[in-house]
Protein backbone atom coordinates (compact mmCIF):
# COMPACT_ATOMS: atom_id res chain seq x y z
CA UNK A 1 0.00 0.00 0.00
CA UNK A 2 1.35 3.56 -0.98
CA UNK A 3 1.47 6.38 1.64
CA UNK A 4 -1.21 9.56 0.20
CA UNK A 5 0.38 13.08 1.31
CA UNK A 6 -3.58 14.24 -0.04
CA UNK A 7 -5.55 11.91 1.50
CA UNK A 8 -5.82 11.06 5.69
CA UNK A 9 -3.58 8.06 6.66
CA UNK A 10 -6.22 4.74 6.98
CA UNK A 11 -7.33 3.84 10.20
CA UNK A 12 -8.64 0.89 11.63
CA UNK A 13 -10.32 -1.81 9.88
CA UNK A 14 -13.34 -0.83 11.54
CA UNK A 15 -13.10 2.59 10.47
CA UNK A 16 -12.20 1.76 7.22
CA UNK A 17 -15.55 -0.22 6.87
CA UNK A 18 -18.09 1.96 8.45
CA UNK A 19 -16.62 5.11 8.73
CA UNK A 20 -17.36 8.15 7.47
CA UNK A 21 -14.01 9.34 7.25
CA UNK A 22 -12.80 8.71 3.01
CA UNK A 23 -8.98 7.02 3.58
CA UNK A 24 -8.57 5.52 0.20
CA UNK A 25 -6.54 3.02 0.26
CA UNK A 26 -3.99 3.03 -3.24
CA UNK A 27 -1.96 -0.46 -4.22
CA UNK A 28 2.03 -0.72 -4.31
CA UNK A 29 2.02 1.20 -7.92
CA UNK A 30 -0.42 3.99 -5.78
CA UNK A 31 -3.06 3.28 -7.77
CA UNK A 32 -7.06 2.75 -7.01
CA UNK A 33 -9.11 0.91 -9.81
CA UNK A 34 -12.14 2.99 -10.65
CA UNK A 35 -15.54 1.62 -12.48
CA UNK A 36 -17.14 4.38 -14.46
CA UNK A 37 -20.50 3.34 -15.03
CA UNK A 38 -22.96 6.39 -17.18
CA UNK A 39 -25.58 8.21 -15.09
CA UNK A 40 -28.06 7.98 -18.34
CA UNK A 41 -27.39 4.26 -18.79
CA UNK A 42 -26.50 2.67 -15.66
CA UNK A 43 -24.38 0.47 -17.79
CA UNK A 44 -20.46 -0.09 -17.27
CA UNK A 45 -18.21 2.42 -19.75
CA UNK A 46 -14.88 1.82 -18.86
CA UNK A 47 -12.50 0.69 -15.94
CA UNK A 48 -9.69 2.84 -15.33
CA UNK A 49 -7.13 3.50 -12.64
CA UNK A 50 -6.51 7.05 -10.31
CA UNK A 51 -3.47 8.11 -8.10
CA UNK A 52 -4.27 10.01 -5.73
CA UNK A 53 -3.59 13.28 -7.50
CA UNK A 54 -6.30 12.05 -10.03
CA UNK A 55 -8.39 11.40 -7.45
CA UNK A 56 -8.52 14.33 -5.67
CA UNK A 57 -8.55 16.73 -8.81
CA UNK A 58 -11.81 14.67 -9.77
CA UNK A 59 -13.03 15.56 -6.35
CA UNK A 60 -12.52 19.61 -6.29
CA UNK A 61 -12.98 19.61 -10.02
CA UNK A 62 -16.13 17.46 -10.67
CA UNK A 63 -14.48 16.17 -14.11
CA UNK A 64 -13.24 12.84 -14.34
CA UNK A 65 -9.11 12.43 -13.89
CA UNK A 66 -6.91 9.40 -14.58
CA UNK A 67 -3.73 7.83 -14.44
CA UNK A 68 -2.28 6.37 -17.60
CA UNK A 69 -0.60 3.50 -17.16
CA UNK A 70 0.53 3.33 -20.70
CA UNK A 71 1.60 7.08 -21.08
CA UNK A 72 2.79 7.14 -17.39
CA UNK A 73 0.74 10.35 -16.95
CA UNK A 74 -2.12 11.99 -14.96
CA UNK A 75 -5.07 12.57 -17.48
CA UNK A 76 -8.33 14.58 -17.78
CA UNK A 77 -10.63 12.52 -19.41
CA UNK A 78 -11.92 14.20 -22.76
CA UNK A 79 -8.36 16.39 -22.65
CA UNK A 80 -8.11 15.62 -26.57
CA UNK A 81 -11.32 14.49 -27.51
CA UNK A 82 -13.41 17.04 -25.74
CA UNK A 83 -15.54 13.99 -24.29
CA UNK A 84 -15.22 14.91 -20.95
CA UNK A 85 -17.11 13.02 -17.59
CA UNK A 86 -18.82 15.34 -15.04
CA UNK A 87 -19.21 13.20 -11.87
CA UNK A 88 -22.49 12.61 -10.47
CA UNK A 89 -21.39 10.62 -7.71
CA UNK A 90 -18.33 8.99 -6.35
CA UNK A 91 -18.56 6.11 -4.38
CA UNK A 92 -16.12 3.92 -2.64
CA UNK A 93 -16.09 0.60 -1.64
CA UNK A 94 -16.36 -1.53 1.68
CA UNK A 95 -12.32 -1.63 2.19
CA UNK A 96 -11.93 2.14 0.21
CA UNK A 97 -9.34 0.25 -2.40
CA UNK A 98 -11.56 0.93 -5.32
CA UNK A 99 -13.61 3.65 -6.33
CA UNK A 100 -17.04 3.83 -8.28
CA UNK A 101 -18.00 7.20 -10.27
CA UNK A 102 -21.21 7.78 -11.81
CA UNK A 103 -20.69 10.86 -14.75
CA UNK A 104 -22.37 12.24 -17.27
CA UNK A 105 -20.51 12.39 -20.54
CA UNK A 106 -20.03 15.99 -21.93
CA UNK A 107 -19.54 16.01 -25.69
CA UNK A 108 -20.20 12.77 -27.57
CA UNK A 109 -21.36 10.17 -25.20
CA UNK A 110 -18.32 7.74 -25.61
CA UNK A 111 -15.76 7.23 -23.42
CA UNK A 112 -14.21 4.32 -25.77
CA UNK A 113 -10.79 5.34 -27.32
CA UNK A 114 -12.21 2.96 -30.27
CA UNK A 115 -14.76 5.67 -30.51
CA UNK A 116 -17.60 3.26 -29.01
CA UNK A 117 -19.60 4.21 -26.38
CA UNK A 118 -18.02 1.83 -23.71
CA UNK A 119 -15.02 0.26 -23.75
CA UNK A 120 -16.73 -3.22 -22.73
CA UNK A 121 -18.46 -3.99 -26.37
CA UNK A 122 -17.72 -7.73 -26.43
CA UNK A 123 -19.16 -10.48 -24.52
CA UNK A 124 -17.61 -13.91 -24.09
CA UNK A 125 -20.21 -16.75 -24.76
CA UNK A 126 -20.12 -19.31 -21.43
CA UNK A 127 -19.35 -22.67 -22.20
CA UNK A 128 -15.94 -25.02 -22.03
CA UNK A 129 -12.94 -23.52 -21.73
CA UNK A 130 -9.98 -25.16 -23.79
CA UNK A 131 -7.42 -22.94 -26.08
CA UNK A 132 -8.27 -22.66 -29.57
CA UNK A 133 -11.56 -24.08 -28.70
CA UNK A 134 -13.03 -20.86 -27.27
CA UNK A 135 -16.40 -19.73 -28.81
CA UNK A 136 -15.83 -15.86 -30.51
CA UNK A 137 -16.60 -13.13 -28.60
CA UNK A 138 -20.14 -11.24 -29.87
CA UNK A 139 -19.96 -7.57 -30.41
CA UNK A 140 -22.83 -6.07 -28.37
CA UNK A 141 -22.15 -2.17 -28.39
CA UNK A 142 -19.90 -2.33 -31.25
CA UNK A 143 -21.56 1.24 -32.96
CA UNK A 144 -19.05 3.84 -33.31
CA UNK A 145 -19.80 6.99 -32.15
CA UNK A 146 -16.78 9.10 -33.21
CA UNK A 147 -13.67 7.94 -35.50
CA UNK A 148 -10.53 7.97 -33.20
CA UNK A 149 -7.85 8.81 -36.45
CA UNK A 150 -9.98 11.77 -37.07
CA UNK A 151 -10.37 12.77 -33.25
CA UNK A 152 -6.92 11.86 -32.00
CA UNK A 153 -5.10 12.61 -35.43
CA UNK A 154 -3.05 9.44 -34.94
CA UNK A 155 -3.66 5.73 -33.55
CA UNK A 156 -5.66 5.43 -31.01
CA UNK A 157 -3.90 2.84 -29.13
CA UNK A 158 -2.21 5.49 -26.71
CA UNK A 159 -5.20 6.31 -25.44
CA UNK A 160 -5.77 2.84 -23.50
CA UNK A 161 -5.73 3.36 -19.66
CA UNK B 1 2.05 -9.53 -17.70
CA UNK B 2 1.57 -13.17 -16.89
CA UNK B 3 0.78 -15.97 -19.15
CA UNK B 4 -2.10 -18.34 -18.63
CA UNK B 5 -2.22 -21.95 -19.86
CA UNK B 6 -6.09 -22.17 -20.25
CA UNK B 7 -6.00 -19.04 -22.31
CA UNK B 8 -5.28 -18.38 -26.25
CA UNK B 9 -1.87 -16.18 -25.81
CA UNK B 10 -3.05 -12.19 -26.77
CA UNK B 11 -1.79 -11.44 -30.10
CA UNK B 12 -1.60 -8.06 -31.59
CA UNK B 13 -2.84 -4.93 -30.62
CA UNK B 14 -5.75 -4.87 -33.35
CA UNK B 15 -6.45 -8.58 -32.75
CA UNK B 16 -6.68 -7.77 -29.00
CA UNK B 17 -8.86 -4.75 -29.60
CA UNK B 18 -10.72 -5.69 -32.78
CA UNK B 19 -10.94 -9.36 -33.08
CA UNK B 20 -13.61 -11.97 -31.58
CA UNK B 21 -10.93 -14.32 -29.96
CA UNK B 22 -10.97 -14.02 -25.96
CA UNK B 23 -7.45 -13.53 -25.03
CA UNK B 24 -7.57 -11.89 -21.32
CA UNK B 25 -4.20 -10.01 -20.38
CA UNK B 26 -3.06 -10.50 -16.65
CA UNK B 27 -1.24 -8.42 -14.41
CA UNK B 28 1.75 -9.11 -13.22
CA UNK B 29 0.22 -10.99 -9.97
CA UNK B 30 -1.78 -13.03 -12.44
CA UNK B 31 -4.81 -11.30 -11.91
CA UNK B 32 -7.62 -9.24 -14.37
CA UNK B 33 -10.10 -7.03 -12.17
CA UNK B 34 -13.41 -7.64 -12.59
CA UNK B 35 -16.54 -5.14 -12.07
CA UNK B 36 -19.72 -6.74 -11.14
CA UNK B 37 -22.84 -5.65 -11.43
CA UNK B 38 -26.43 -6.67 -10.69
CA UNK B 39 -28.77 -7.90 -13.29
CA UNK B 40 -31.58 -6.56 -11.75
CA UNK B 41 -30.73 -3.09 -10.49
CA UNK B 42 -27.96 -2.37 -12.95
CA UNK B 43 -26.09 -1.06 -9.99
CA UNK B 44 -22.38 -2.06 -8.81
CA UNK B 45 -22.07 -5.14 -6.44
CA UNK B 46 -18.35 -5.44 -5.95
CA UNK B 47 -14.95 -4.85 -7.81
CA UNK B 48 -13.09 -8.39 -7.01
CA UNK B 49 -9.99 -9.70 -8.91
CA UNK B 50 -10.15 -13.24 -10.95
CA UNK B 51 -7.24 -15.43 -11.47
CA UNK B 52 -7.09 -17.57 -14.76
CA UNK B 53 -8.51 -20.38 -12.98
CA UNK B 54 -11.24 -18.26 -11.89
CA UNK B 55 -12.10 -16.94 -14.54
CA UNK B 56 -11.72 -20.72 -16.24
CA UNK B 57 -14.72 -22.09 -14.04
CA UNK B 58 -16.71 -18.61 -14.22
CA UNK B 59 -16.98 -19.34 -17.98
CA UNK B 60 -17.36 -23.04 -17.49
CA UNK B 61 -20.28 -23.06 -14.79
CA UNK B 62 -21.84 -19.75 -14.75
CA UNK B 63 -21.43 -19.10 -11.59
CA UNK B 64 -18.97 -16.63 -10.28
CA UNK B 65 -15.15 -17.22 -9.09
CA UNK B 66 -12.62 -14.40 -7.67
CA UNK B 67 -9.43 -14.83 -6.43
CA UNK B 68 -9.13 -13.70 -2.50
CA UNK B 69 -5.87 -11.44 -2.28
CA UNK B 70 -6.28 -11.34 1.06
CA UNK B 71 -6.34 -15.06 1.68
CA UNK B 72 -4.57 -15.84 -1.33
CA UNK B 73 -7.00 -18.51 -2.57
CA UNK B 74 -9.82 -19.59 -5.32
CA UNK B 75 -13.01 -18.35 -4.02
CA UNK B 76 -16.55 -19.10 -5.05
CA UNK B 77 -18.79 -16.33 -4.26
CA UNK B 78 -21.00 -17.30 -2.06
CA UNK B 79 -19.70 -20.88 -1.03
CA UNK B 80 -20.21 -19.88 2.76
CA UNK B 81 -22.96 -17.65 2.64
CA UNK B 82 -25.07 -18.91 0.15
CA UNK B 83 -25.72 -15.96 -1.87
CA UNK B 84 -24.31 -17.27 -4.75
CA UNK B 85 -23.83 -15.28 -8.13
CA UNK B 86 -25.21 -16.60 -11.45
CA UNK B 87 -23.57 -14.90 -14.85
CA UNK B 88 -26.19 -13.45 -17.06
CA UNK B 89 -23.35 -12.03 -19.19
CA UNK B 90 -19.19 -11.69 -19.26
CA UNK B 91 -18.24 -9.07 -21.18
CA UNK B 92 -14.37 -7.85 -21.58
CA UNK B 93 -13.25 -4.27 -22.18
CA UNK B 94 -10.95 -3.04 -25.41
CA UNK B 95 -7.27 -4.04 -24.40
CA UNK B 96 -9.04 -7.25 -22.98
CA UNK B 97 -7.40 -6.25 -19.29
CA UNK B 98 -10.94 -5.94 -17.30
CA UNK B 99 -13.76 -7.52 -17.22
CA UNK B 100 -17.57 -6.74 -16.16
CA UNK B 101 -20.21 -9.34 -14.88
CA UNK B 102 -23.49 -8.99 -14.73
CA UNK B 103 -25.27 -11.47 -11.86
CA UNK B 104 -28.14 -12.56 -11.09
CA UNK B 105 -27.83 -13.05 -7.04
CA UNK B 106 -28.88 -16.35 -5.93
CA UNK B 107 -30.38 -16.83 -1.45
CA UNK B 108 -30.19 -13.17 -0.40
CA UNK B 109 -29.16 -10.35 -2.70
CA UNK B 110 -26.27 -9.41 -0.54
CA UNK B 111 -22.92 -9.12 -2.37
CA UNK B 112 -20.75 -7.64 0.22
CA UNK B 113 -19.38 -9.01 3.21
CA UNK B 114 -20.48 -6.65 5.22
CA UNK B 115 -24.15 -7.42 4.46
CA UNK B 116 -24.75 -4.91 2.11
CA UNK B 117 -26.64 -5.34 -1.42
CA UNK B 118 -23.52 -3.82 -3.11
CA UNK B 119 -20.11 -2.85 -1.30
CA UNK B 120 -20.58 0.51 -2.39
CA UNK B 121 -22.53 1.94 0.07
CA UNK B 122 -20.58 5.20 0.79
CA UNK B 123 -20.59 7.94 -1.46
CA UNK B 124 -17.59 10.95 -1.04
CA UNK B 125 -18.89 14.29 -1.08
CA UNK B 126 -17.01 16.33 -3.75
CA UNK B 127 -15.45 19.81 -2.69
CA UNK B 128 -12.17 20.88 -1.22
CA UNK B 129 -9.31 17.55 -0.86
CA UNK B 130 -7.53 18.66 2.43
CA UNK B 131 -6.56 15.72 4.94
CA UNK B 132 -8.82 16.97 8.11
CA UNK B 133 -11.07 19.09 6.10
CA UNK B 134 -12.59 16.45 4.00
CA UNK B 135 -16.62 16.32 4.48
CA UNK B 136 -18.12 13.39 5.68
CA UNK B 137 -18.82 10.39 3.54
CA UNK B 138 -22.44 9.80 3.26
CA UNK B 139 -23.96 6.21 3.45
CA UNK B 140 -26.35 5.84 0.95
CA UNK B 141 -27.10 2.12 0.77
CA UNK B 142 -26.71 1.33 4.16
CA UNK B 143 -29.33 -1.63 4.85
CA UNK B 144 -27.80 -4.69 5.93
CA UNK B 145 -29.80 -7.91 4.30
CA UNK B 146 -27.37 -10.56 6.25
CA UNK B 147 -25.69 -10.06 9.55
CA UNK B 148 -22.17 -11.38 8.96
CA UNK B 149 -21.48 -12.53 12.67
CA UNK B 150 -24.59 -15.06 11.76
CA UNK B 151 -23.99 -16.19 8.40
CA UNK B 152 -20.07 -16.52 8.90
CA UNK B 153 -19.42 -17.38 12.52
CA UNK B 154 -16.73 -14.77 12.93
CA UNK B 155 -15.60 -11.37 12.02
CA UNK B 156 -16.09 -10.46 8.34
CA UNK B 157 -12.67 -9.12 7.60
CA UNK B 158 -11.28 -11.97 6.16
CA UNK B 159 -14.25 -12.00 3.79
CA UNK B 160 -12.34 -9.11 1.99
CA UNK B 161 -11.87 -9.28 -2.05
Amino acid sequence: MTKSALFPKPGSEADIESGTVFTPRFDADGLVPVVTTSAKTGGVLMLAYMNDEALALTIQTGEAHYWSRSRKKLWRKGEESGNTQRVVELRTDCDQDAIWLKVEMQGIEASCHTGRRSCFYRAVPLGEVRPGTLPAMRFVESEKLFEPEAVYGHLPAAREP
